[in-house]
This record gives C-alpha cells, structure tokens and sequence, in this order.
C-alpha cells in the first residue's frame, strides 16, 4: 500500500525529518510512505513551469499514484486543517482511494470557531462569526466535508491533544491511522494460515 | 452545463436569496446551478444519519451530477478560503470536471498570512506563521493547490475587491466565471451558423 502523507508538515523547519520519521512508521507497518516533496518523474514538468505549479502537478501526480492518505489536520492558522491538505483529502475521496485523518488538537471544531473575535450566538440562536455567516454545529472535528469524506470512505479519524508543544511533531495519531489503513488491506491468499 | 455553486454561502443569513441570484445568473448563460442545499433524492438517506452526514452525501451526490464547480474562494474566517470549499474543488478536479474560482478580496495569500499574529519573516529570510511554519511565497491568491488545480483544469481565477460591505454579496466575479465556463462549452453542430 502507498500512503501519501498530507499534511502542513511540509511547511515545518525540519519537513525533512518529520518526513523519515513518518516513512518510518509506514515501513513498520508494510506500507510505502510518500510524502509532497518526494521527487517523482511522473508529471510533465518540462523547466518551463513556475515553481509553484510544477510543485502542484507533482503533488497531484503522487495522490494518483498512491492507495491512500493519512492527513494532517490539526488546526492551521486558525479553526480549520490546512487548505492544501483539505484539497489533497477531497481529491482523494473523489479517486475513491482509502482516506484517514488526524489532529493533534482535540477542542472540537465549533469551540475553536468561537474563539475568533466577534463570534458567538446570534439573535436567532445560533452560532456566527464576525460577519454573521453561520458556524457549524454538529460536534464535529471541522468542516462537515472533511469529517463526512473521511467517513463515507469508511476511514478513520484521529483525534486527542498532543503533549505540549509537539502539536506539530507529534506522530502518535499518525501512527494510529497507518495501522488502521493497513489493517483492513485484504492479505494475499498465500500469506494467509489456517489454524492447526 | 450543469454547475456546482460551492462557497460558504450557504452559511449566509439569505443564503436563499443568494441561491437564487447565483442560479439566475447560470441560467442567463444557458446553465443550470446547482445549490448545496438544493433537494437531491440521488443519496442513500433512509432517515437513520446524522444530518450533517446526510449534507455530506448530499453534497457528493450533487458534485457527481454536475459538469464544473464555480466556487467562492473570498477568505474566510482566516487567511484561506472555506474548508468546505476548497475539498469541494479538490473533489471536482479529481472527477476532471470544469474548474472556476473567484475570491472578493484582492490581497494576495502572502499578505493576508502576514497579518496573523506574530508571523513575519524569519531568521532564514523565509516568512514564517507564529509556530514557525513556513508561508508561501509565490504571489497566489491562497495555498498553491487551490491555484493549481484550477490552472490544471484550464479554468479561471476571478479576484478583486468587491465594493465596500459587499464581500459576501457581490456576484460580479462570481457571473466571470460562469460567463467563462459557459463560453467554452463546445456548441452542438445545429447550433452552428456558417458566415454568408
């Protein structure tokens, strides 16, 4: 199983190693971790391309050539997971491949939102931020998209606070998905045993 | 064409009256919009989900059935456009549907990113957020997967300000992008007219 690893870990001081310590964990577990900034031969990136796009074509280029993704969805910048991620995590669904998540924060989505300035409960009894748009509540990690892609593909979602100050480097949730993704893979007939 | 209408709209106190602007204006182009909220008995709700996932696969469904996405990218609650959102987009690139964006506010991703508490540059000449996390910096109008899937499916980026308290309303950029996408629609044969 190929695993692509999405997440803002590519955006960390120390992306490189974060990205040996999360293909580890997928090595340990039989599966082949790819992480965004693997090089990968596999798009058509002539030299002539900005950076920034070639960067996009090679990500989508790794999501294609991969079974699966754990993302990263600890909060970023704010309520909710990383845009980046949350694309890479619709496009994935939308390929039909397996999807988990985690988040290393584990205040629920509408607590979070209501700490943006200026948001709270409305006239009309519910929650709005600061320009009167409506906050969800439905008691879920974020965004009902994220949550409900990760359920409809059958996935699991990992949530509990990291210990303090490893929000961003802990991989305890991480490894948590790994196991859960390569646990259901079917085994090949031959590496099966019947008792006795 | 029929056209997927995403954007956190649907969290607008006249999120209807919005609805109803947005698919007035397809229709004027000779398309169909599709609003999140809109009936859709396409979903396997037998009345026992949550609702929150009933919407999930509501939405799904109508991603499914419609041939592009035009969708509200205007920064919401934060730097980034709406998680919703932007999974959606990820969602229809993966199906290869017609891909269009507009966002309401002209400042460019790296700008509005500074403004968060304690992000600025960094010792490494790099812009850093206040946990350290590296900032794009390539001149785009949010995270590089948002602009890069719309450039991958050929589709437009609509941004400007949108006059003053109008964020939220002003439909300008949004009638761009579905005058584009209709535009490109290849007519039937019929509908042709030779000159002379």
């Amino acid at each position: 199983m190929r695993i692509y690893l999405a997440g803002p870990d590519v955006f960390l001081p120390d992306a490189a190693r974060i990205a040996e310590a999360k293909k580890a964990i997928c090595a340990a577990h039989g599966a082949e971790g790819v992480f965004p900034t693997d090089l990968g031969a596999d798009h058509a990136d002539d030299g002539t391309l900005p950076r920034w796009y070639s960067i996009y074509l090679r990500n989508e280029a790794h999501m294609r050539g991969c079974d699966a993704v754990v993302a990263n969805l600890t909060p970023f910048r704010g309520p909710s997971a990383d845009p980046g991620t949350v694309y890479e995590l619709g496009f994935m669904r939308a390929l039909g491949r397996a999807l988990a998540g985690y988040s290393n924060v584990a205040a629920p989505f509408l607590a979070r939102s209501l700490a943006l300035p200026g948001a709270g409960l409305g006239a009309d009894g519910r929650y709005r931020d600061a320009d009167g748009l409506a906050i969800e509540d439905f008691g879920l990690t974020d965004n009902l998209m994220i949550d409900g892609g990760i359920r409809a593909a059958g996935g699991v979602l990992v949530v509990r606070d990291a210990p303090p100050g490893a929000m961003w480097t802990d991989l305890s949730a991480f490894a948590e998905c790994v196991a859960a993704l390569t646990r259901r893979e079917p085994r090949p007939p031959a590496a099966r045993r019947s008792p006795g």
